[in-house]
Parts: structure tokens; sequence; C-alpha cells
């Protein structure tokens, strides 16, 4: 018998990763490429479909063993009709119907799915879910992605925006926000916004363990200042204290709104491992609420940086479930 | 025909509210009485059996007419078991597994559910949502309660505490609440919060209107802190700018989770009507994102103090409906 596929697609600002992904959630072959989103859509569907073609070959399997593809990008964006409306990080992508113009490229049914539901679904399907728990995930990246699994269904809202979890206001008048708020948990939580506020005071003349790196204009991540802060720098120790301490804020927010079971951490910062769990958790600890039990497990992801990728192949393989069973026509 | 009605009951820790609805959510007649929560279960049990025989005899419908009940009450609770853990308004109500023992009282089914998940479907099946738009619902009287209501279901969580939105953390290392949290909704946005703050400002020695009200021992509450807010008391004016800068910043925030249709404002503090929404939209205006036209509509509830008698009876009314169709057995 011939195995049947699901190719998963994760589309970033900076990367391009494309799995062919089994009915587990197994990457059975995969490319992490450049985006190279500037050059314009066209461009990236093209490089796509050569990275398909190329896995399909090295595994062995022809299109007739491809059940689809689940395509996960950043928002904002319509799932139901296929379009992206405004991604930040694809410059100059606005209403693009990527869904058809990749379905047509490819000569199969795709999926369009935000990126952090993507990841969520992922975690779910083949992660810390096992398609038996319902969760609540935090990406914690270049921005802060969100995706919440209702369920085994990714929740999409009336306007088709929900799990935007990185801005959700932790902080009412703090640190301005791309999107045009304030006090988002992104700016406080995600990788990049620990490495920025390390860097940003060390330009403004603190101490820090970073110093003589930023001074020498390399850059720095949020692995480094993690680094720092177990060293007992007290400046990153500092921020990495602020960063655990408004996502405890959030995940509490999240057992007082959905209640989950799970609330899985992933992205960048969540590289730091148990080291960042336990300070996240400590803080959680300071902060919930004594009525009752009802504290959500809180847990790394499972899948690392290809939860994205094995995501979006899981919700090309929801489909083809359900078209199966007779849930679903196209 | 005769008419088949469902039986809505508000337990609250001061009133109790019962009510014949049928199945539009209209009531045909509804009785307010003294909870009486301290003299126990069994005491309200006893009463709530003589009131709804009353209301029974006064539409004309005998027991055959009855399709079920709905019991909204405090939590935290568990639904699925029918039972109350701790209700911290009903002093002294410990794990009393009260489904069965109105069941057993009324002989009638019996669906118990959170009060505020009450009210939030109850302004689903018969008010703002009329049983099309999902919607999320916040309660400001004693307590901030809240409810979501998701594809025409509530939404219970996986522990069965979900949408306790007066939890939700709006202010890292704010005011001290009951439920063992600091900064909590409920410190800011409750109709009693509002109130006591405007209080406690006075007996600290602040220059008030409500000043020798206070001063003579006589109780205030949140419609006359609203009131003198609107003639330029600057104390009252201050508190509620800050009851509304935080229900607002708990808007934007359920907007980036549910991303819902529609959120409806209900309980003690949305009496104040339309001038109270207005100043709530008008910090939401300052402080939402501007990536895309997502926004909740915000709305009061049309149900006022009815919603929770009526959602608990819809929710019989839903149960019924599904029992028709085969959903259901019991």
């Amino acid at each position: 018998m011939i195995q049947r596929l699901a190719v998963g697609i994760d589309l970033g600002g900076t990367n391009l990763k494309i799995a062919l992904v089994d009915q587990a959630g197994s990457i059975l072959a995969h490319r992490i490429a450049d985006a190279d989103a500037a050059a314009g859509p066209a461009t990236m569907i093209a490089r796509c479909r050569a990275i398909v073609k190329a896995l399909m070959a090295e595994v062995g399997v022809s299109h007739d063993d491809i059940i689809g593809v689940g395509l996960g990008s950043p928002g904002p964006l319509s799932s139901s009709r296929g379009i992206i409306f405004h991604a930040v990080n694809l410059p100059g992508w606005r209403n693009i119907p990527l869904r058809s113009d990749m379905a047509a490229a490819l000569d199969l049914p795709v999926i369009l799915e935000n990126d952090g539901n993507a990841a969520a679904f992922g975690e779910y399907w083949a992660g810390v879910g096992q398609r038996r728990f319902d969760l609540v995930m935090f990406t914690l990246g270049t921005g802060v992605g969100g995706g919440v699994i209702l369920g085994g269904e990714v929740l999409h809202g009336h306007f088709e925006n929900a799990a935007e979890l990185g801005h959700t206001i932790v902080e009412v008048d703090g640190l301005p926000c791309n999107c045009g708020k304030r006090g988002c948990l992104e700016q406080y939580a995600s990788a990049s916004a620990v490495a920025q506020r390390v860097k940003k005071a060390i330009t403004g003349g603190e101490a820090c363990l970073l110093f003589d790196r930023v001074q020498a204009g390399e850059a720095i991540d949020s692995e480094q200042v993690m680094e720092a802060a177990r060293q007992g720098d007290s400046l990153c120790q500092h921020i990495v204290h602020e960063a655990c301490r408004y996502l405890a804020m959030a995940c509490v927010n999240v057992q007082h709104t959905f209640n989950p079971a799970k609330i899985v951490l992933g992205g960048g910062l969540a590289q730091a491992g148990d080291d960042f769990i336990m300070r996240v958790k400590a803080q959680v600890d300071q902060m919930r609420w004594q009525l009752c039990d009802d504290y959500p497990e809180i847990t790394l992801g499972q899948l690392g940086y290809e939860a994205g990728m094995i995501g979006a192949a899981c919700l090309a393989w929801q489909v083809g479930e359900r078209k199966r069973i007779g849930e679903v026509t196209d």
C-alpha cells in the first residue's frame, strides 16, 4: 500500500518551511528555504511548487498520493475565503487570494490558516494534545502569536481573527505596539521584545553583561539574554522577569476565559526550555486564584520550530478524514 | 393547544428570581423573593417548589406542561455533575448536589448552570443575539460575571469554569480581590466596586458630592456615583473613568481572544444605559488596534435584570428541542 501524505507549509517573514507529513503528524521530508517575501506572492508560490516536487521525489510519492495542502501564514487573513488581508511580516502583501493561487499552482486542495492557529493545531494533533486535549498556545517569536483549539477545532471567531493573544493588553498605557495599541503582551513577552528591551537599556547607558556586544554593533537574541540572566546579570534578570510576569498574567487570563486543560508555550523564547517554564509557573503560582483547582497545565510545545508546518499539514488531514466520513464535500 | 413552558430560576446571594418562560424567551409570570441563602439549600429548594406551584396556578398550566427547569447559580460549580462546589455569595454552601435535589423536589429535569453563563445564554436566545449571533457578556453587579456563547452553546472549558471574566487580571499587582488574586477586573468595574471605591476615598478625606451621605452612614450605590460624575464631581468621574477604562481593556482582550460579533454589558452598572456604553466605547476607541476592522459591537443587554432567569429557562428549552430531534436522551 502506498502511503498517503499531506503537504504542510509554514510561510514566515524570514523562512519558508515545507514538509510532507503523514496522518500521525510525523515529517517524512522537509526543506527550509529563504522566504524572499519581498519578491511577491507569485515567486513564493513558484518556490513552494518546486520544493513540493523535490520532496515528493525524495520520498517517492506521486501527485495522487498527496491528500492536500495546509498553508500557515501571518495574518490578518480569512481562512474561509482563503485571502491574506495584510500580513505585517510580508511587505506589500495586501488582499492576496493565496489559497486559490496556491491550489492552482499545485493542483491540490489548499487550506489557508493563521500561523499561530496552525502551530496550535499541530500541538493538538501530534504534540501535547494527542488529539484528546483542547489547548491554548502562545508562540513567543518575532511577535507573540496565539491559537485556541476547542473541541478539536481551530477557534476562528465571527471576524475570523480569534486567538490574537499577542495583542491582548497586559498593561494599560504600556509600551507602544506596531498594531497601534499600547501595552500588548507582544511588547513584553516576544523573543524579539526581550532582546530589544535589553539593547535599548544598554544603549541608554545601563550596565549589562551584553554591553560589549551591543557596543560592537552585534545583534543580541533572547537566548543570550536568558543566559545572562542565569549568570546573574540584573538588567537581563529584570527584563526576563517582566516577560515571565506578563506571560503568567496572560496564562491566568486564559485560565479564566477558556479554562483549558493545557496551555502550551512555543517559539524562540520557549527554547530556553525548563528554565523558562519554571519562571513562568513561579509567577503563575503567585498570582492565581484560590477558589478552585482549575489550573491548566502550562507546558512547552513538543514540536518546536516544526509545529507550524506539521500543524498546517494536519489541518489538511482533518479535512481529509471528514471527506471520507462524508462531513465535507468540495 | 396547551402552551408548554420552562421554569427559569436565578439564584442569587440576595434574591431568588423565578419565572415561567415560553420557547421564545418571553416571561408569562414571575416572582422575586428573598433568597435567604443562609437558611441552607433545603429551605431554598422548598421555597422554589412553592413559588413554581404558585406560578403554574397563576398561568393555568399543569405539571405535564412544564418541559424542565433551568437553574442559574453563583459558582464555582459543575454543570455536568450538577454540583455547587463553593458559592462565595451563598454562605456555607459547599459541594451541594443542587441539580438532583431540585429535580427530586420538583419532579422535573433540571439543568444547573453558572449564573453569568445563564444570563449570556438568555441574551443569546431571546435578547441581543436572537439565536443568530455568538456573543460574550459581562454582568457588572455585586461582582463581575461572564458568559461566552460559541456556536449557540455555553462555553464551559475543560474544568467547567470558563468565562470567569471578572477574574481576568487587568492590572498586575493591582487591588486585592476576594478570590486571592490582585488586579481582577471585578475590583474596578463591578457596580459594588465603583460604590466602594468612592466610599473609601470619602472616608479617607476626599471631597465629593456624596460626602454628606457617606458621613451620615447612608449606603451609596453605583447609580448615585454615575449621577455625581454627570454633575461634574471629580472623584466620581475618576472612579467611573477607571471602571470604563479597565472594562474597555477587557473588551479589547475579548476581541483578540474570541473575536465575537457582539459584546454585551449587563448588570447594575450597565443600568446607567447609553451614558455608560458611550464612556466604555470612547475608551475602546482610544485603545483598539488598527490592523483590521474586526471590532465587536459593544451593546447593552436587552433583558436587564431578567436575563438570568430567562437564560436559565432557555437552557431547558435548548435541551427540550434537542430531545425532540433525537440528539439527547435522558
